[in-house]
């Protein structure tokens, strides 16, 4: 089946303790699109400027990505700079220059109508919720966000999560967004917004799943996916895009969404993210193969599962 | 088999979201030797004050746990005094009484020589050396420390640390005893100091077992085990010792330490540092049964294992 995702196209700056990387094709949506296309067709809304050219065009291409609802506005591609230190976990923001990406408007083109999945990554909740509305027709909606909408807009978000099947966001937002420190009872006041399932990603130790009491027709205990010990992560930048790529890529891969397919999404979303941060960009994410991930899918469950 | 802990018994004094209590039986030793004594025959070496008495000494004899090791010393116990906030992470330690634990010499029972299993508690690196030389007949021994002798006595630390098998800390301690932030990383290098494996325990995320290469004749691969998300945290105080009883308390009932046992002594630990939070001080490890432990030990397989 096929997976819509509305979101970012970005070129990033990037510095970390392995090294600097300048105007790198980054983005939540290519980040997203790069790890979902391993598994179902995948289809890009977002906007770029002059700068995008044929270069990065074929980054999608050669993945067999529908960019045709990539729009080219006149300007500059939304630009950011960060810098990693030591512990990896946050990057240090050197600029922020939305660019075109400050007024983006979703146009869903009439081709893509018929779209089975919609991820929204984090932009402005009333952006996510049009577009959701537009897309009457999905199975399953996924979104992300971000502290910055969780405590600027909390209404608009709101009025979004009623609208999604699936979040997935950190323990950070978790627990601003439920206004709670506990991160089940935290999970529990997010499910009672609208979503039926919560992905919680906990970065360097995986990622749990809350399931809303009687959503998909499953109980409502939680899962956790682990996330592999790296030795060395060269660049943190899109982890959490590239899981939710694999996440649910995964799912619109399958032919129905039950506890048993959630919980390899979850695995597959941790694959895909642990694969990201392996090298600058989105390089590792271009050169895959199902292979590759199948052999890293075995890693996880070796590191997680007794005989 | 049989297994000797060295450490502490205290009376502590803790405050928590939950509530006060006060002069409830605590200490390493106490945690540990209860979380373990669902597994196996369990021996206590500490020092006590005229203040413990036979109501004390009753928690350990109803588990059968063997307390001829335990000292009277002329003074009072060990008394801690500590307060979790909100996210009841870390303990703000509101007085430290070390009282007759500040001259602990661990005194070794004759009885006790043929003890097959040795577990350090957090005491001085000095006397952990002098306990494990003196019980120079046993088959496995684990460790645990702190920051204040990984900063105070590094020295002492190395030795202690190249005559046990198994070094039991949390992510910061390790991190420390390494001066490196990967974790993977930093757990080479602590393994290089001389355990063959090194448990992280990574709090609410769970812990992670790694394996110097060829030890117990198995890979390096690591394995984690998560921890269950708790809506309602009592009191956390203990949840380091209980994993480490459960842990080390299950290897000790198995015949062989092998890759499978130590993954699921990964998950007992887990499971009895679950127990050992929902209320204070060790009101609920005195009253658990086997099955519950089993019924949990199903539930933290359900929580992480794909079919």
């Amino acid at each position: 089946m096929s997976i819509l995702v509305v979101g970012s196209v970005a070129f990033d700056d990037v510095t970390s303790p392995s090294g600097t990387m300048k105007n790198i094709l980054g983005g939540a949506a290519t980040y997203f699109a790069l790890a979902a296309s391993y598994f179902t067709q995948v289809r890009v809304v977002a906007v770029v400027g002059g700068d995008f050219g044929a270069e990065q065009e074929n980054v999608f291409r050669q993945h067999g990505i529908d960019i045709r609802g990539i729009e080219r506005a006149k300007g500059k591609t939304f630009r950011w700079g960060g810098t990693y230190s030591d512990n990896l976990n946050e990057a240090k923001t050197n600029f922020t220059d939305l660019n075109v990406f400050e007024t983006f408007q979703p146009q869903i083109p009439k081709e893509y109508e018929d779209t089975d999945y919609l991820f929204l990554a984090n932009i402005q909740p009333t952006l996510q919720a049009d577009v959701r509305r537009h897309m009457s027709a999905v199975r399953l909606t996924g979104c992300d966000t971000m502290n910055y909408w969780i405590q600027r807009t909390p209404k608009e978000l709101a009025q979004t999560l009623r609208l999604v099947d699936l979040l997935l966001i950190n323990d950070t937002e978790a627990k601003m967004l439920a206004g709670e420190t506990n991160l089940p009872r935290a999970a529990h006041k997010v499910l009672a917004m609208g979503p039926k399932a919560l992905v919680i990603k906990h970065g360097e130790y995986g990622a749990t799943i809350f399931f809303r009491e009687g959503a998909f027709g499953i109980g409502h205990h939680p899962f956790r996916a682990p996330a592999l010990p790296i030795e060395e992560v060269k660049d943190p930048t899109g982890a959490g895009d590239s899981f939710a790529g694999g996440f649910m890529g995964y799912l619109a891969s399958e032919d129905e969404v039950n506890r048993e397919v959630l919980k390899r999404a979850l695995f597959y979303g941790g694959v895909m993210g642990s694969f990201a941060v392996e090298r600058f960009g989105t390089e590792r994410l271009q050169s895959l193969t199902r292979e590759e991930i199948e052999a890293r899918f075995q890693i996880f469950r070796e590191l997680t599962h007794l005989e």
